[in-house]
């Protein structure tokens, strides 16, 4: 049996951080691309994890071409590939449509939806060439997503343009590829994401009894990924919701 | 009472031309915006039903913004605003997404979504400092859209990310501009539609009795959408998806 | 053209009522079914409506089948059949679920659900027969729904439950019986309905400007549900889901 | 740490076998009710995994309580509880809405609705005692459900029903109970289940690279279940959608 390789696009110290841990753990090759690689959260994931670091703007046609060459060339064809990029510029939060940057939205659009696009495509394209493991699968193409992907909530529209064109390119690439053997799933995060932080802690506690479980924590994310990746193709979940016990929906 | 001013947004034979005659059968003013309004469908609308023709590619925010403009000076303050730009570039159809042209996704969702978010964003701007009809209602912007809104089909995953972001779009704004008075729908069309010939002879044949009417005739949409319109804001519709009896879903 | 004939199944002084006097006034003859047909509102519809009187508990099966035959004896075939039961009994409301009173419960399952089979049953029966009048339409079956066919809300289980088993054989009758010519659709009112008073006022008034419209005025939802029975077939809505423009969502 | 306490309601050789059996082999107390305990498929299970079989009526309030009375003193508070009952009389497949059998309709809605309102009440009383495990949850609580939960299919309204009514009901407790650290979950499979037979072989095969796996495997299926209960209360997933790669939907 060859080893999976994993590739996360997007990095932060969050969802990619835990799912670069967790898969390595687990005896992945595993290869994390962001804007800036050089963040002191991936760096570290490299010293510790083996993980290999990338620069890419994922929303570059050329630039994700690149990406996946490297990859391919550096830790062999991806088996996994988790598409983690939220995409919001700053300056977008709580405007109403009347207030909203149309650049900004577009930007957003850009980074987030188009970017899902041209990862999905370049994974297919590699996957579809894979030999199918124990499991049935070719290959695994998890798209992180967001509340917005649910719902448009209010002075929010261009976030709830990008993550539901999110959703449902992520739908129309089921229906698709998961016939010829590739599981592709969109994740709503329904939560605020706590994150673990450079010194090591983590930036909300969790423990079984505490009030400090409110928020999403990304190691139980990254677990609900590999378990997406090691599901067997006689039953394949598409979409799965993550909300914390307390979240109100 | 002052007159309903309508603005179209995307303009061709079909959904367009059969809301611009009905608005103005019932009264209002009308315009209708393409990026080539010369177009005969369009020059017929001037002369049978004194509908303004306006050039504007809507993907744009210059000429959207320049658009509301010129409508507010020759009609007044739209009242009704239709969203009816399906955005597809024509070499997108059926390609599955490994040999899908990301250019062309890229055009599919700045056409469609991001002018959607523009045209939006200028209705709500006026919208909101118009007095409430009879109805309450400070005034009305319809989204149409398509199956593809509804449910991501394979080989389709551009055109997915386009109508699923204009829905998330509609519903943030519907969430955030219904408790200011402005009735926001999204309409699916979930079927072929058949249209209106330059000859005035119907593309499709409708009768009651007929398999004709297995096409959704863009007559009987525009009356949807004149209903939506004229509803009572104690009972606002936001999302109505029409199709034809026969349709499978 | 023959005469349309409506049957409300379900009477009090909200929708059902609404329905009784729009319809009466559109020309149709129009039955309205209750537990209790001899409520002063239904009274006051036979005086000043000629809207005739059923005594009938839909829930059960014989009763449902007497009261068609009686319809069809006294006002001809249906066209047009409202299902206007909300099936809740009195104590169920607001008990947690280890709370909740199962027998409540099962009564409100067989109230609200299982009437709604029995109503469509009988109605789809006696409509395939009819011939397509001008909108190529046999017939048209509608079920009133809440909130709760759209999300299961917390301390609401028996109705969640009731108002989904509702929607699911609406939208199972809609598959199987639209391709055959008969409309049926699924309209949760997504709020709180005012209604009329035995001594005519309304109570809560509606007027374009004030705050009072903050709940469904069961007079637009007959409206929408006349428009519904009116859609041409060549663009027929299953679900519209109507609430006041300030409710929250 | 106490041991989980599984009780497994509806018993067959699909699903609530392969539950049965995994639930043992992860170390739980296991039990399972069905009406007819004495089935070979579950003598089996008592044999091989130390499963208690109980004789239960699901669709009875007494026989409910009265179980879950009899499994606390057997094996203790349950943990995990799986609601596996379909609950289709054999008559009702593929009957139109005007043929079908009434009270086939109603027994359908009580043995599948009304007992899954029934254990999902007893479940609640007893686990908002439980203290939280290690990963925050006092118990969890899995409704099986079908594709009829996602979608109305045509001549299939009293199963429609039943499974809407089911996964509203789902969907009120888990709103309620989850902030009470009671982790709910409704789980359509969307797929033939394949199951084991009694000589211990498959009903359908399952490999890898071949195209036996075309249904949803109960084993994997059972997987699931357990991952769900499994999961940290800060990422709970309240539904899962199980299909065979090669399904349409």
């Amino acid at each position: 049996m060859t080893k999976d390789v994993a590739l996360i696009v997007g990095g932060g110290p969050g969802i990619s951080a835990s799912c670069a841990r967790l898969f390595a753990k687990s005896g992945m090759h595993v290869g994390i691309a962001a804007r800036t690689p050089d963040k002191p959260a991936l760096q570290n994931l490299e010293q510790t994890h083996g993980v290999r670091r990338y620069a890419c703007d994922a929303s570059k046609p050329e630039a994700v071409a690149l990406l996946f060459q490297d990859v391919v060339r550096d830790l062999g064809v991806p088996t996994l590939v988790v598409h983690n990029i939220d995409g919001r510029v700053p300056g977008i939060f709580r405007k109403g449509i009347a207030e909203a940057d149309a650049s900004m939205a577009f930007e957003t659009l850009r980074n987030s939806a188009f970017s899902a696009f041209l990862v999905g495509q370049q994974a297919a394209r590699l996957m579809r060439e894979n030999k199918p493991d124990a499991n049935g699968t070719k290959g695994t193409i998890i798209f992180t997503n967001a509340s917005a992907a649910l719902k448009g909530f209010p002075t929010s529209g261009a976030f709830a343009m990008a993550c539901q064109a999110k959703a449902g390119l992520a739908q129309s690439m089921a229906r698709e590829l998961m016939p010829q053997g590739i599981h592709v799933a969109n994740v709503p995060i329904d939560a605020a994401i706590g994150w673990t932080q450079e010194d090591g802690t983590r930036a909300h506690r969790l423990a079984g009894t505490t009030v400090d479980d409110n928020m999403a924590d990304p190691d139980y994310i990254a677990e609900a990924y590999l378990q997406l990746h090691r599901q067997h193709r006689s039953t394949w979940a598409f979409e799965i919701v993550l909300r914390p016990w307390v979240e109100k929906w």
